[in-house]
């Protein structure tokens, strides 16, 4: 595991500012990872991203099992040269879309059979099957294999996360590739006496990261923070830690005040699709009438590349024509947003003010964007 | 017109390789003109443009003036600004598309009433507001206001000219501003005493350039082909001509052979979206299975960002996963070809090889692409 080391350089509260060293990137922390699905974020290149300060991103094996298939991205090369992308990668395990999928798929203690949304063909995983598909891909950190059950019900949390951690155990046990990082998953839903016990016996196997799965499906935002603090007091504290899944600037402002480093989300780009423009101050919905001649670009503090070169009007007439580039453009904007409000905390981390940063950022996210989104 | 010069550098049988300047750009002729319909050329950023080498793209007066309206994009700055690209605009006149909607427009002597394909809303155009529409979006190039017949009609063509004769001139009288250059446009279908007329009649009028228009809509490629030397014989040598709407290899290669300088068409752009990607050795339906696994760019002889950086097999990929990065590449990769065809030409009359040139790209284009597209 000598390509995979994790220095940190500043703690401020339980707020912390490293470097995590990966063999395609040195990713700074805190960091937003942009998720591109299928081996592309949604309409966006990969010169756009290097451009935004992506360092990381996030691709997902369920999606790139079924399509193209790993054997075909192995053979070209491996899933960095395929999507043209030299920075780091991240693939999940495919767990949380199959388990996702409802009445598609069926668990048992070995894996999961289910059948492919594309085609309803069937097909199993198993934490095995997983390893072996993430090793083809090649991504730089790789993820192990869990469930990802309701987190509101107690006594299935208890049989799943028993699942969960002995499929942990089987990932590690499968695993091959040292250049790769394979991260553990703490799992427990909601309920604090699992997530301690999750939290003990995941830290406990020795992985190079964790994980907090399971969280942002539905419990509210209250529970999550709770969650967060349980986990993060047990986690050790030299390893990156990833809360799964969870992307508004108002989660990510939390989550790192409570020691979180690293965060994916398909929010900025699927608001993106959905003519909305993330700022810190709020969601503006750029199909508004109101913005119709307004010269103004998204954010006039934002320094990305739609907001240095385009108006307001201009991204509502892409959007009413139906133009692909307005999804560009938007998508771009925030993303950027992101990246740079965990650059922003980062600095402020570095700088000993993170508590009084994160105070003003607070102030201007609207009650509306602190609840559930 | 202090601000156009058109300077012919060197003359190769009847091909020309000449500088057209404009406010925006010095244009080396001649030279393939993307088109972004609504203000952009679609899925691809002006950036991208750059690189591949585009000085001039066309923009729609019909559409821009229907959505979001020229008022609109004058207020904001020109449609330059508003759209975020430096180099030369040349915008049509509205009247392709108008006469294109068939049964919801109606022509009288002064102009045209037809309803918007948007919302079934009826409007008006005349020469004198095709160029207060053109004038206020604040293109480099603008259009005389004529109407496009079908071209095989020769009592119509007859009628039809007249009246596009007529508009000429009162397009040149309408026009106020010295920072565009209002270019003529011949019609008189597939008859050579029509277009021997019209080609008189409008070089009579000192447009400081010339197009040809109202082919590439019907008639056959040898109809096409004998009408731009009809009127290329006509116009005078020190103006630059402009074949519209007309943008395959073939149609480039033989058209530059006949002595035009600029062409347009939507046809790479809207090949890239239907999964084609032009070559000059034909093109292919990047959809099939024989590119499944296939590790090589579309053409490995073009210097295009989508040919340095991506394989077929990813290219595949992006397209069945219905993913916008799809359009995106390819259509960089299709309008590199066409730009990259019209430079490779233009070197050929510089060095005095155009036809040994000219043949040896000819051999290439597969039959199926020599006929109409």
């Amino acid at each position: 595991m000598d390509n995979f080391t994790y220095h940190i350089e500043a703690q401020d509260g339980n707020a912390r500012a490293g470097i995590f060293k990966t063999p395609h990137a040195d990713i700074p922390t805190p960091i937003f990872m942009p998720v591109g699905t299928q081996a592309t974020v949604k309409a966006v290149t990969p010169e756009q991203l290097q451009e935004i300060g992506a360092s990381i991103i996030l691709s997902n094996t369920y999606h790139l099992y079924l399509r193209p298939g790993e054997d075909l991205i192995q053979e070209l090369g491996g899933l960095h040269r395929f999507m043209h992308w030299d920075g780091a990668i991240l693939t999940d395990s495919g767990g949380f879309q199959v388990f996702s999928l409802g009445g598609l798929r069926k668990i048992d203690e070995d894996g999961v059979t289910f059948k492919s949304h594309i085609d309803g063909s069937t097909h199993r995983f198993t934490p095995e099957r997983s390893i072996a598909i993430q090793e083809a891909l090649g991504a730089d950190i790789i993820m192990a294999f869990d469930e990802c059950a309701d987190p509101t019900d107690h006594d299935y949390n208890v049989r799943s996360m028993q699942r969960t951690h002995q499929w942990a155990e089987r990932c590690l046990a499968a695993k091959t590739r040292p250049d790769q990082a394979l991260f553990g998953i703490v799992q427990g839903g909601i309920y604090k006496d699992l997530r301690e016990q999750s939290a003990r016996f995941i830290s406990s196997l020795d992985f190079p990261g964790h994980a907090i799965g399971g969280l942002s499906v539905g419990e509210n935002k209250d529970e999550m923070l709770a969650s967060i603090e349980v986990v993060n007091a047990i986690l050790p504290e030299n390893k990156p830690r990833y809360l799964m899944g969870v992307g508004t600037p108002y989660d990510l402002i939390e989550g790192i005040r409570r020691g979180v480093d690293m965060f994916d989300c398909v929010l900025p780009t699927r608001l993106a699709r959905h003519s909305a423009a993330q700022t810190l101050s709020g969601r503006m919905n750029l199909m508004n009438a109101q913005y119709a001649r307004d010269e103004h670009p998204i954010d006039e503090h934002c320094a990305c590349y739609t907001c240095r070169n385009y108006s307001r009007a201009y991204l509502r007439h892409l959007i009413r024509a139906r133009e692909m580039l307005g999804a560009t453009l938007i998508s771009i904007h925030n993303i950027h947003t992101l990246l740079h409000l965990t650059q922003t905390l980062r600095q402020a981390i570095l700088a000993g003010t993170f508590e009084q940063t994160a105070a003003a950022l607070l102030a201007n996210i609207p009650a509306s964007e602190r609840n559930n989104a």
